[in-house]
């Protein structure tokens, strides 16, 4: 899906996208741009988000992360409800400008998931064996 | 898209995803799970790329991280031309099994983009500006 051009850049070749530096981000076919989102201090990965264009320009403008809720189809300021507001410390995108990444200081309570845990990565795979529907997996 | 039964579990409810110590990866409507690639060292973000389950099951069977090549349409082991493969040292799942974060030893020249960059994630967006079409990167 092509940027809303008031927004963002159009796509240039796939050289110009990887070397220049115009930002030229790719939305997929649903309109979203994937997110990683890591702990400015530890760098830890506390979650995973998508962006449609609004919430990446809320996001560059505001220095506050918002997403594109898929589950509840609306712009959504993380944190609006629970006060664990995200502060963008910094924004990278990758070579083919389709993935960002942003170190975040989490406000509040310092909590990323709504599970409550700090990040929602709170669970490691068992690695060096054959797959089974029965793998477990351990608390982090 | 359902797991295949031999490899992995069936999704349980929303409340077993997120507690449950079974993993239940959910792989999305053309079969992929997205993969959060970290470097175990710095903490670094180098890349982000796409798994299916068998290249899912492969990564947690020799602990080498593969991926499914979508622009290719092959399983695509890392490195495997470049000699830059990674080594996973800890595999992650997210609160809804649906995002993987693997932190990883990268060999050969630790280059882990195909730009030669050691990250993907080279450039950075200015913060704090309203959006417009020459919104300029930054170095990193």
């Amino acid at each position: 899906m092509a940027a809303p051009p008031e927004l963002f850049a159009a796509r240039g070749t796939p050289g110009e996208v990887e070397t220049s530096l115009r930002f030229q981000p790719k939305f997929d076919a649903d309109g979203l741009i994937p997110a990683i989102v890591t702990d400015a201090t530890s760098g830890e990965v506390l979650m995973f988000a998508w962006m449609n264009a609004e919430a990446l320009a809320a996001t560059i403008e505001t220095r506050v992360a918002h997403f594109w809720s898929r589950s509840r189809a609306k712009l959504w300021k993380k944190g609006e409800d629970s006060g664990n507001t995200l502060s963008v410390v910094e924004a990278r995108v990758d070579c083919d400008q389709d993935v960002l990444w942003l170190k975040v200081d989490v406000a509040g309570a310092g909590v990323a998931c709504h599970t409550g845990a700090r990040s929602c990565f709170y669970r490691t795979l068992p690695l060096g064996s054959k797959p089974t529907p029965n793998l477990p997996l351990q608390r982090a």
